[in-house]
């Protein structure tokens, strides 16, 4: 099943809290809601500027990328659960 | 009976909750409104960027989209539901 | 009586529910506002775009459009009732 | 005594409701504020669009339009009520 | 003491109510707030508009206007009264 | 201790309100928050505009200034406290 | 691990109030937030005005700024907390 975000927005796959611990990074648990990991699986049909102008995307398929906790949309797709979010929502590409 | 909608707006007929599992996306029940299926019937007059100037159309008739679940406004035309929506408001092409 | 809309406004006969049904369009009861079927009566001055350029419009007179309930303000000529409303507020040409 | 409105705005004599009906406007008792017809007395010392190129206005010295009821500003010279409002804010040119 | 205000900024020296009448302009004691009449003392550093370039004051010093009764920030210099407001804001020139 | 706002802020110490008497600006205790006196001490690494094209300080060091009371971010120092704003929300230059 | 801010985003390392002592900014306990030390780690993927065109990053990797308390997003790689913020939120570049 492929799915092919639109415009500015990426797919992206949570990673697990515990596998995220072995990447290094734990997000303390201040009062705003805590930043998750994910892995980049699709970006989307293309991000144009306030002039139209194409602008390429920051990030690409297989980035390991930290995102806000409720940033995106949720949908699952064969049993597994990806978020998609526009790509200025995304804070940093870690790895 | 042919519904041209205006600027921007795309015309959707949302497919029904157990056909769309078929397509292997299933919404997650989150706290956040399940986005759902649907399928292009007709897009709009035309989109244009800041400039005034024309730009493509992402999607197009017979798509398979996933749009958040009240992202636009409902009609019934004969008998058959549908939504007019801002093609920036659609999240994913899928399929 | 003639009234000229001004800018990107339009002035349009809203259809009575009873004939809109001959038409087709029949707006489910959801919980938004039911959207209504009208007749393009007049056109405004005229549309321009952030750059002071002049854009045309997508209806014309006659046209027969889906639009947003209380998307205008309400005005009675002659002991009929019509709406004026920005263009950008019209849902779809219909018919 | 001379008023000049300054940038986009307009100066506006708004026409007693009972002469209003004379010409053919009346406005229903929506729950919306009912429109208001006026006489334009003078027009702003110029309107600009966002490129700061000068735009012409759409209404001249003499037209009567409609206007939303509490539109603009009130101000009373020599015993007389004005209405000073945006041009933009002006609903349509009648007559 | 000389102020200088800043940007698009103005400085209006109010008009006392008694003397306003004086000029023929009484402001209706409508729901909203009374505009008030005052005296330009002194013009900004300067205007600028979106894309930077310069733009002339529609007001100069000593031009009697129409000022919304709280547009402006109140200042007190040598014991008299002033108010600092942008120009967008100033009603109209009157006299 | 240097300290340099970044981009169009400026860093300005407030004048003690003794002080500020003897300048000849005192502010009316009116409802709103009584604007402030105070001297430039850093402008910013730069003002650009909506084009990105560098625009000059209206300001400089050594200025007197009036300001908003609560415009900026307060900073204390080697003991003394400053405010951190942005130039447009300062009010004139005095003196 | 090795993080990578997207776009105009900035990864910096807040120092521990009572180092920030030491460099002699103490920030008064006003009502409003107390601004915070932190120093520079990495800068983003890169800053575009709105045109679309780049724009120089302020500040460098090692500078010593001053930050809003909570003008960012906590992150903790390796044990070590930082924050994560656009870089137009950054107050001043101190030291």
């Amino acid at each position: 099943m492929n799915i092919k975000p639109l415009g500015e927005r990426v797919l992206v796959e949570p990673v697990k809290e515990e596998e995220a611990v072995k990447g290094g990074i734990i997000i303390p648990d201040s009062a705003k809601e805590k930043p998750q990991e994910g892995k980049v699986i699709a970006v989307g049909t293309g991000k144009i500027d306030e002039n139209g102008k194409a602008v390429p995307f920051n990030v690409k398929k297989g980035d390991i990328v930290l995102m806000p906790k409720y940033g995106g949309t949720e949908v699952k797709v064969d049993g597994k659960e990806y978020q998609i979010m526009r790509e200025d929502d995304i804070l940093a590409i870690i790895g």
